[in-house]
């Protein structure tokens, strides 16, 4: 076996940290190594913790990990970033991050950022779970900075999401669409010291309720106070999660979302692989220029044209 | 041809909001009709509009359009919305949007919204601006309603190119990266009459030359001042908008810019319609779901499997 993969199945942060950057700059080995990887996998429960900008997500995971660490377990930290080009978001983000690290040498933490497409992103994320899962972490959260779809999609690499949420920030019942439903094993209204934190439980609770009636759900999603700034409701959160945790394993749930989550990284790797794979090949002949020259000219279309190229790799396709 | 690409070709508003919903549906007579229609594209000026949020984008979109109707020139406007799942951003733009467009029939309005990745909303559109241009549109304004990595690459489908900054929002040197620079052929300091306007113009302005300097670029994005809200500015910006057309076409860049957006667009096409194919083949056979048997049984891994599978369609590829 690769040497890199033995030191990182051994325990060594700096392997974990080499590999890391191998699979977020695509390194061409770096498919063989997480295949290498992929055995020792398995092991780590996957926390994902999304919410709103402002409802105190960060220091909401900070408080996790330090519960989590009172109960002996280790812990990775990927916080990723699909960030704006336009904030300094992430930089901000890594030296409060950075901060927090400093203590605890048992707490591995790695921020992400936007690299290529978005796509991408979440499939790096679910990669660099793999390698802290093989490293041996007992819990790995995902914690996403920021908001978007392509948060939902990063956090669907979790095993249990927390939905974090604050009251003053419009997170109402209409702002909860439905993928935030979805993907939400557990609600922390934070901030809870705050006006409006009543109203807003309610509420959730409320839509959480009739969510669950029209699913037929096994799991009806928690909604627990939490002030992350004092500390409050953390330990009772972490139960909750533990709590999920059971369920999915006594449900059997567990293997049901595993095999799915199984199902959608192959499907998103195979795609990709496909796509780099075809780009190689497509760009190394001189066709593709000359198509690309026939469609600038209208001498050609690029919708039927790229029919016909797809023809050709299937051709019993249509 | 077929009926509904002859009636948009005609004029008829009806059919080409017909049309945007099957490609946003991604009917699958989609891509013919794309390919009917694309030979009568390439005349309208496609303008992106993008910034924080906070900047007044909409609004100068708005008075933008007012100045180009001014000019008798016709104007469709997408707005595209990667918003988050967790606002009701899209909800209230629409309701904007709306009001606006009440008053004008020659405006012609569509929000878009995430639906499925974010690549195809960049993709989708490249679409709807073709099907716009087909239709006759002078001027197609894309104007993003948020922020993020998305909305570079969405921009990137406009020939010219406004990022729209305003003082007090954290749009310091600092927090405008590379992308941003690369798309920004214009920039438009709005509400331009609050306290730091004019540091931020100094401060843009010292950036785009120094930028300029580097790149050797014959053109240096202009950095203007608007107050969008009592119309203030937006003729001089509309001016500097049509002198970069100018530029552009007197320059020869015109073509290259073109060329550049038809090979973009023709491979995400390309590798979206290998993905769709290949996945509807995989899916179609009982192997797919054998696979993901023995990943979850940790039989096989993921990556050493794609890549199998991707040697089988391109045997002379590794």
């Amino acid at each position: 076996m690769n040497k890199l993969v033995t030191e990182v199945l051994q325990g060594s942060v700096r392997a974990m940290a080499r590999l890391i950057t191998l699979v977020e700059n695509e390194d061409p080995c770096s498919l063989e190594y997480l295949g290498a990887i992929y055995p020792h996998t398995g092991n780590a429960h996957v926390l994902g913790i999304t919410g709103s900008p402002g409802t105190g997500k960060s220091t909401l995971t900070d408080r996790i990990t330090t519960a989590l660490r009172r109960r002996a377990q280790s812990v990775g930290i990927i916080a990723v970033d699909p960030s704006s080009p336009f904030t300094g978001g992430a930089l901000l983000g890594d030296r409060i991050r950075m901060q927090r690290a400093s203590g605890d040498s048992e707490v591995f933490i790695r921020s992400m950022a936007t690299r290529g497409n978005l796509g991408g992103l979440a499939r790096t994320t679910a990669d660099v779970v793999k390698i802290m899962d093989a490293f041996g972490k007992d819990w790995i959260i995902v914690e996403t900075v920021g908001v978007g779809q392509d948060e939902v999609d990063i956090v669907r690499t979790a095993d249990t999401t927390i939905v974090v949420l604050a009251p003053g920030l419009g997170d109402t019942i209409q702002s909860m669409k439905a993928g935030v439903m979805e993907i939400a094993d557990l609600y922390a209204v934070n901030k809870a010291d705050r006006s409006g934190a009543e109203a807003l439980l309610t509420e959730v609770k409320l839509r959480v309720e009739q969510d669950a009636e029209i699913k037929k759900t096994l799991w009806q999603a928690p909604v627990l106070k939490t002030v992350a700034l004092d500390d409050q409701g953390t330990e009772s959160l972490l139960d909750a999660v533990v709590s999920h945790r059971n369920f999915l394993k006594q449900s059997g749930n567990f293997e049901i979302v595993r095999r799915e989550k199984a199902r959608e990284e192959t499907l998103s790797l195979l795609k990709e692989e496909i796509s780099r794979t075809m780009v190689e090949k497509i760009l190394g002949n001189g066709r593709f220029e000359a198509l690309i020259d026939d469609i600038v000219a209208f001498r050609k279309d690029p919708y039927t044209s790229v029919q016909e190229i797809v023809g050709t790799i299937f051709p019993d396709s249509e």
